[in-house]
């Protein structure tokens, strides 16, 4: 058997060594270090190729691809949200992502993004924050406390100068969970009984909760003026956590408009309701928060820009590192018209 | 170091265990099979999600992802397209794929899909001749002889009772390649030095070049009553391979029309020029070949379908084998809303 050419082995970054690489660079460093990439990305936002994600929609959950391309390099991601699966003692989200060059169509990297996607959409959020939420935030409520809330105390602590984080959820014991965890990180933690508990005091509040439905984890009445609301659980069509009437005196930030009708909070509202794209905000094209008693709202859902941005990263990371293996995933015969001859060869 | 646990493993099929697979099984018995399963998926064609391909277009080539479903599994397909790589010393066509379980939305098979590609292509051609092809055909133009062209022999082979086979390509060395791979399969194989010579006494016709460009491999004149022609090479807007003329006066079968008309050589005609689907003629709704005179053309442009069906084929096919490794994709912590817990007892 010969060995496969170079070019037929992809870089692949597993769980295992995705973890090492976070904890060689540093939860906090990394995601900041994330965060930058994705500004950079969405400051030449016009030079992507973008399309509203490809969903695959079932009873149980939706399996989607999420592909993007600056001309040069491509990337896609694959993801899940299967909101039963926890109760199975599954993950709701798991994903994996790959880029490739557009030059010859050759992947370049395979990497697990459940991990990934965990700190980019953290490193998302706090990007967001750092332009909108109110000067001098120290107080972050973090309602929903699964898989992805201790990344994003920890990733506003990192860039927004968040100290205290007051944290809820209907199940105690993702809570005391996140409660745990969050130990001896720098942060003041206090477990709150009641949303309303959660949020107050909060210059920020966060929402990332996982049901397939339209809930209301915020009414009217708890969001006062100046806060910045960075809502991240709702993220397909019918499932929303905002009650309407926040989203009406709120100014309403989102990443790419045709995707984020579809699948944000701003699906309760008319097409053509007013929102400000962030990328034309970090460029200085658009007007961020515009006094300090405005609430601001980040309708995040998540975009492909932010996987490629995460990607990209990750290949320039693991770079003269041991934190990724070969894989033999492309079949790459010597002469490229003779695949038959090179699986002969193999016989 | 917790290994990972059972679920976030992914049975990986590399390359060099692809080939493997197929000496196991043996090349004509895996294209057979392989075509069985494809058959059975034709058949109950309107139990899957279908559209188009996702392209990302360059000026150097395609990236596309291909995705189904049939409602239990989901798989896709990652394929470039680039046929200057071949001048580069590359393959025009690399491509990986992937299943997933509907239900979970968790991946269960990562595959290699290059070598696949070439099997399923091969196996779709030759199972949609075994309807098309007029009876007792013998003799097959294989016009192209690139990557592809072996496969396509010992499919027509295997499954259409061809012994001859008559090659041709504008490159004398490719024609000298697949002459050599061919020797000792049982076939007669002849080199010819023109298109004209190739199709002499061929009741089979297939054509599969790879510029991005219209070409006319085949003219009006070359093509007599009762041929049967297998368009594999115009599978992208702008590159077909056939004289429109040749077209008019075919019976004219396809994978998906809504795909076929984008980028098969039916892009030439009318919107509504008539074809008929293949799945239609498997199941007996539509008539296949109407008499010994008609000229039959499919016109394959390679459907997600036929992905999807070598995909469950190599899931089933591997298991309980050494032809494939598990690959630590998929972050799965005890507790699933603890990925930050996972994530920081791996320190």
């Amino acid at each position: 058997m010969t060995a496969p050419s170079d070019k037929a082995l992809v870089p692949f970054v597993s769980v295992d060594n995705m973890m090492r690489l976070v904890h060689h660079i540093g939860v906090e460093q990394m995601i900041t270090q994330i965060a930058a990439q994705i500004e950079t990305d969405f400051k030449r936002w016009e030079s992507f190729d973008k399309t509203p994600r490809i969903p695959a929609h079932s009873p149980h959950g939706v399996i989607e691809l999420m592909p993007t391309s600056d001309g040069e390099a491509y990337g896609f991601k694959y993801v899940n949200g299967h909101p039963k699966n926890t109760s199975e003692g599954l993950q709701t989200v798991t994903a994996f992502g790959l880029l490739a060059d557009v030059y010859t169509g050759y992947p370049t990297l395979l990497t697990e993004m459940t991990m990934l996607t965990a700190l980019r959409t953290a490193a998302t959020s706090a990007l967001v924050g750092s332009y909108l939420a109110p000067k001098n935030a120290t107080t972050m409520a973090m309602i929903g406390n699964g898989a992805q809330s201790e990344f994003q105390c920890l990733a506003f602590k990192a860039m927004c100068g968040v100290d205290t984080v007051r944290l809820y959820d209907v199940d105690q014991n993702a809570t005391a969970k996140c409660v745990a965890n969050l130990q001896n990180k720098g942060l003041t933690v206090v477990a709150c009984k009641t949303p309303e508990d959660a949020i107050e005091g909060a210059q920020i509040i966060t929402t990332c909760t996982a049901d397939k439905k339209n809930a209301t984890i915020l009414t009217d009445n708890m969001v006062g003026p100046g806060v910045h609301i960075n809502a991240i659980g709702g993220d397909c069509p019918g499932k929303t956590e905002l009650h309407r009437d926040i989203l009406l005196r709120s100014g309403i930030f989102v990443e790419y408009p045709e995707q984020t009708r579809i699948e944000g909070e701003i699906q309760a509202l008319e097409a053509d309701h007013p929102v400000t794209e962030m990328w034309q905000v970090m460029i200085g094209q658009a007007t961020g928060r515009t006094d300090d008693r405005q609430i601001t709202l980040f309708d995040s859902v998540g975009f492909a820009i932010e996987d490629f941005s995460a990607l990209r990263y990750i290949k320039n990371a693991i770079e003269g590192t041991e934190y990724s293996e070969s894989l033999d995933m492309l079949a790459d015969p010597d002469d490229p018209r003779d695949l038959f001859g090179m699986l002969m060869r193999a016989q």
